[in-house]
């Protein structure tokens, strides 16, 4: 919940689309484009766009902008325009930089010497201000701050140009991959066919979906002779909003072309001798659907599991346990189900409380978080209760809620936060407060019980929440504890970045 | 989760509120207005408005109105409208009717020989027609066709005034009580007093809160000399947004004056002899709030206890237990409680899809409820589950969530429903489909678990449904089942509205 | 110039269109009315209101309404619900009670025993409070401040009703006319027939056009075979915007039936014995477009008159003739063809400047009318000129003007005004400004041109400017003018209101 | 009057301010840009930006943009961020590519090596092609189509930077001057000053003005002292507005230097030997408002003069002149001065005729516009009517004008236009229809007379419009006419580009 609450967010979500066979074809792409974005609308509600290709010779683009959610930045009547489309990138965006104007918003498309390119983003370049200055240095003036520019500018700049020449995006995608290690996921728009890219630390993620007949989509069989089409997105999510099923993830490194012909991967940019991949943790935690897919296993299994190793990692002597709904429930269900004590739910959320008019110098100021939740009274009133919440960051909006349910209640409040406190800041597309305002890093921290009114308060490990994700097992409080072990189908989970809990980023830094 | 789907919907929500002590004081009256309007949201998104009072002799009224959600109705700088104000009452409204204009949206506000007055209705007066009739027929022209027009002519009309005579606004509100014997639970403002009105038959809900100071909120002491206003809403689960204590329901048929002096009960209109109240028992089902209280007890708990009954009453040999979120929730930990069997998710929300401008004719259609909802796969492949809704109203979005469920899972879905089958109409302020539309009126109903596609399907006994909100036990399938019993508090709650289930209607209709 | 500046208004534009023939017919009675309001847009631009009939038995009204002008009131789709109209009136709102809300917006519909009827109203009920106070004693509650809904439930109210009788709506109108003497004109739908009604003393006007093929309308001829449709306008200027001859004036007093059959004079309601009809007299000095026709003659050709009246009384040594655009300019040509001096321009307007968000207190706020108008500086430096002004209302709007022409270019400037100073308040419908704050009643008129600035400042006499209207000779300061004679087609034009110039009201008011 | 109805368009207004003395001072930056803006609305209605800075180092910018005109484009609490601007640039938007999104909107920002940069751009760059192609080579992308983005993108391209170096904008400024010879004013914004650059042909205007106290504002002395601030527009007319002095003419080829400190001419780019200047004759024909100053005179000057020199070629004989308003007027009364015929209005124009939303297939279409104007018919019937027109260019507005009074009035029409025949394209900024839309290209135009409807059509000579423009006289059908003789104050205004009239471009164009 405090994840919410807090401001932290995740940069963007990207979604593209091909059609398959010759086109024109029946499918409709803006409005797959648009309910794909709608899938990814958790990953930015800032703005919106997309951008659609008929793939013709020159092809013709259609670009599409708003503010706002999907279903209010696109009118009825712009979406029509999108009915010529054969191909198509979109983008939601969260600020990360606070500048929340329509320039910034993505795709960003540039002309170019061959034609036109493009770009939709997700991630954070980490030495984006050397790559600024190179680029400026080389004569190019950027109206934005957006990394997307940034992007189809290396694109555009590097090799010089001959109209002449034929136009080699593919060697200019891999020039780009070695000039910045990471963090981006990118979708690369050109004519008639789509780059799906993702860094070689496959900080951010992305996967491939093919779209079927919607008689066939539930079966199991289906050949490729049936694919209608292919799209790629964020999160697998989507997928199921649109009549896709999933088909594989794009790797870390890898560059794979999307076009009417279907999938084909070009290559896989190494890392370093010796490193790791990098993929975010807090996708796992916090940032993906819990219907999403990584790596194999759903992002929900994965959060009941933090909750069956945060039950082991720190038992409690309690009558129930609850959630801060939603985002904690899967978590205090495998809390629930380890420790044996019912599960029940004591808070109610106002779904239709948002931003109101109310000016805030007022008492009803103080009633904070109490105007999105309500307490469910009957369920455990003098009981002790372990609450469940996802993650603690501030610890400025759990503490009205541990106040509501101690003062109207008469209970004893346990808290278990199914995440490790966060500590650092994140350089790869991560919205964090600053090292400052974390509470892990505060004084305040080493009687944080107290500090927030709880009776106790325990954090998920580093290692549990690894093991949580990877499987195998932690060690914790000096002891090897047993690890829940996942069904991993034999995929191999190595590699999580964890900078954010642990100040060890997958890269060295330039400032 | 049908309810919503199929278009069911309450009537309307009212609130009212009243600064105590000598005016002006510091309560922001139309900010409390606002933000118990937007925890009675649910109970109608389509206008809202709000007429404060500043009290004074000749008083000075402010009227808000907009369309759609509270926090889009009102801008900001029309709030700043109502800071004068000292009282007030406002309005959410679903339109049953089908016109959706601003000039329906409630409070109505008329001036009168005797000044203005303002009224804010829920339900459905059961013999609008007649009453439509009896005004004009005394040369009335009515401009809306909304109940709330029709009341505040009705009380300017009986019996004649003349401009000497004192305004006896109580004795026009119960002549009005006899004219129309429900439903109705009203707000009637006028220059310095809100009368809270519930129908003789108690159809529609309506509580009382004390409004104390946020420090003293939680302490369960606080003595009257602390108040610092009334208000008064449809459920008591605004209270807690605003930073209020409940005090306790209006009766049915009760008037209570509510003013800058405190809450007095001015009388209680009598139902016919021997008539038992009608209290709406899907208040209970499906419209109010989980954390509302009504007759004592909290709605969350008569949703479990509803699950608990449906699990004695229609038991399942099943792996696992889960719910169509978020309404049925409650109810089917009831039944896991109950049956022993281990609650799971299966379906995650996607919160933000809505109204899309996608048009209707497209492959997208097709996959319909499969953009609202994602299967989560790993929790019960080829398990056998129960999956508990609140309702199944039309019958056509259960079927496509077991289609998802069983195809791609390959699991064996037991539907069971937390509330009996709708049959009748409700002329008493709820939107219900027609009778041909219902599922259960239909031919297809004798096979119900074939129609949708399910293994079985069963629906709670209207005596189950009674039992679970009146306490008692429930005579179900020729033996007498022991029914769970709802810790009441010693208040009987006798006499509720199924009509939509069993066709008795609480007063006769006339057509 | 400064009637706009000052903020008097005239408060409403009506105008009703009925298809004449069998219905439906192809005549687009929606697109019609929207484009007669357009027409009659400088008579009110706060909001406007469209209400349809298909006139079959029980009738389907279609109402739409919204805020600001015509063209933003009125969205597309919004149109296309009026398609099945056969007949419609709408209205164009100027506030006079400062209170602009979609609720006061006209046509006012009511529901009444004998079915629906629309009513829109141009004018002010001089005895409305009286009016008000009887309707309330009856038991009825008004909503709105509007004289519109007032006299809908006057209409509703007597005689009483009952359902067996056929409703007499003509019977009720004649009784309305007795109750109150002035000021309005009506538009009253019932089911198939509009009535167009003017009061006995004619204060405000209404017009009759015919609809002929466009083929046939500027030929002289054209039976009325040919007529496609019946319309009734405020002001004769919308009728060719529409494609409509102008038929004839409704007379004052006349109750006048409007209907697929035709247009039939039901009665005209007398005026006391000896009383003059009361035509408002600035309708021809300001609020009527140029080329509206009243009593016979076109409006543009007596403001030209009131210049050469003007230049009669008040001639004047200079160079130059010019206006303060654009208002004054048919009365600057005609001083300047009376007087023989040439006519010039001498400042520009920018038809941009409207409501800017800048804030007053700055130094842009002292340049005041310079935003709206440019001085065209060759034309006139170093001369003397007489720059004519319809009116000088509060004098501080005229005065930067004169400033800007003396200092720009040393001009001397002469003002003469078009009209006769403003004395006193209207009660019939005209917005006029505090009798303290109209520059006439000021200590400062006695050198009023000391007070602006200019040179000399003379206004044009009571009966100058009724000369000037009905034709005949006007005596001025003390000796008979030859007053020039207007071709009035033998048509005689008596009685005209001047209450404001001149404090003699038709008709005695009551406190 | 048909420049307006056929869609010809200026490309767009610039508009900059320096507040003069130590920052802050009082100027209000942000309010007299947009002030500014509406006063030069004409030119370009579509969209409108500002940009200001604080002039700091590193400055901070602050942008804004909105589509639509001025007034609704930004918001009041928008215009408060611009609160800390010491100077700024502005521009309002024609879009002449048809493409009218927010990222076309102008002034564009780009961060450089050596910071940001702001540029505002008023003309069309007749090579904009071969530097497109140019810059694009050079690796850089670019995001819009808009000439100001390719401006800013040559400014940073050239010369290569370091990041060492002293930027050199002036040298860059030249280097873009001799890379493309015209069309262009510009704005560019750097830090704390304003560099103010006209093409070396001088096409597009450019003036500066000086802000004094409003209390000196009128009086013909004021030293520099009593400077306030610099205001750079491309118009005069909008110095009136804000409370500026003309102060004189950015001449061809000029780079301004435009800071706290003053106005300084840095130095002015010549042309090719031999060439002359070529500021835009439409300009003074249609374009500019009637009271800017081009040249020493005032464009309405100008304009009146066309009239007097259309008498002298075109003479008729004739009852009256009168004019299409309300741009032709100034033409009229100087046709009616020279001819010594009468000047009368005929039509009145209705300014709230806009965008309907009336569907275009009805017999209301036929009206066309008539909607627009309306005929004042006491004013000529029976008479002969020269009517002066600002041009015609398509010749189907004029012709239902023409048909109106005919009809209407059985009048004689001539119609005497105020400009030559346009024949071809423009290529500097101006948005003409197509040669084959042109009436002047068409077969019909053999006779232009019979095709409208008028007795007889005369154009003014080129040579008379240069003469009207330039002084000197006019030799016109084989004699040599005497010129009436603009006061130029001993100006020299020669060369003036009439490619759109005779196909002589000022530069070569390349394809």
């Amino acid at each position: 919940m405090e994840f919410e609450e807090s401001g932290i967010g995740e940069e963007c979500g990207v979604f593209g689309c091909v059609a398959a066979g010759e086109w024109p074809t029946q499918l409709e792409v803006g409005q797959i484009l648009t309910l794909g974005l709608v899938a990814l609308q958790h990953r930015g509600q800032e703005s919106a766009g997309i951008v659609t290709s008929n793939g013709s010779s020159p092809p013709a683009y259609v670009t599409l902008k708003g503010m706002g959610l999907v279903n209010s930045a696109f009118k009825a009547e712009d979406l029509l325009k999108l009915r010529h489309g054969n191909l198509g990138i979109g983008h939601t965006r969260y600020s990360t930089t606070g500048i929340s104007e329509l320039q910034n918003c993505q795709p960003f498309v540039v002309d170019t010497l061959h034609g036109r390119i493009a770009v939709a983003h997700n991630g954070e370049l980490v030495n984006a201000a050397a790559l600024r200055k190179k680029v400026m240095r080389h004569g190019v003036g950027l109206s934005t701050c957006s990394d997307s520019e940034l992007i189809t500018q290396l694109l555009a700049l590097t090799p010089p140009m001959e109209e002449a020449d034929a136009p080699d995006w593919v060697a200019r995608i891999k020039n780009l991959m070695t000039e910045t290690p990471t963090s981006y996921s990118l979708l690369i728009m050109y004519k008639d066919v789509i780059y799906a890219v993702r860094d070689p630390y496959g900080n951010r993620p992305l996967s491939i979906g093919r779209m079927v007949p919607i008689s066939k989509l539930h079966s199991s069989g289906g050949g490729e002779g049936d694919t209608e089409g292919w799209v790629i997105s964020s999160e697998s999510c989507s997928f199921q909003s649109i009549g896709a099923k999933y088909y594989r993830e794009v790797q870390p490194g890898e560059i794979v072309q999307v076009s009417k012909y279907g999938v084909k991967s070009l290559c896989v940019v190494p890392r370093p001798e010796g490193e790791p991949p990098a993929f975010c943790i807090f996708e796992y935690v916090y940032f993906a659907r819990p219907d999403s897919i990584f790596e194999g296993q759903m992002v929900y299994t994965v959060r009941q599991r933090c909750g069956h190793q945060l039950a082991i990692e720190a038992p409690t002597e309690a009558d129930v346990v609850s959630t801060v709904p939603e985002s904690a429930t899967p978590a205090a269900l495998g809390y629930a189900q380890e420790s044996g004590l019912p599960y029940v739910e004591v808070l109610c959320k106002n779904r239709y409380v948002g931003r109101t008019f109310i000016q805030p110098n007022t008492r009803l100021r103080q009633l904070g978080v109490a105007k999105k939740f309500g307490a469910l009274t009957d369920n455990f009133a003098g009981k002790r209760v372990v609450l469940i919440d996802d993650s603690i960051v501030r610890g400025n909006t759990i503490s009205p809620i541990i106040k509501l349910l101690k003062e109207l209640l008469n209970a004893i409040v346990h808290i278990r936060v199914a995440s490790p406190p966060i500590r650092f800041p994140c350089y790869m597309g991560i919205n964090i407060p600053t090292k400052e305002e974390l509470i892990a890093n505060k004084p305040e921290f080493t009687d944080i019980a107290g500090y927030i009114g709880a009776t106790s308060v325990r954090y998920l490990s580093v290692q549990g929440l690894v093991a949580a994700v990877q499987g195998g097992t932690a060690s914790f409080g000096g002891k090897e504890l047993e690890m829940i072990s996942p069904s991993n189908n034999g995929i191999r989970r190595l590699g999580h970045c964890t900078a954010c809990l642990t100040g060890k980023y997958p890269v060295e830094l330039e400032w």
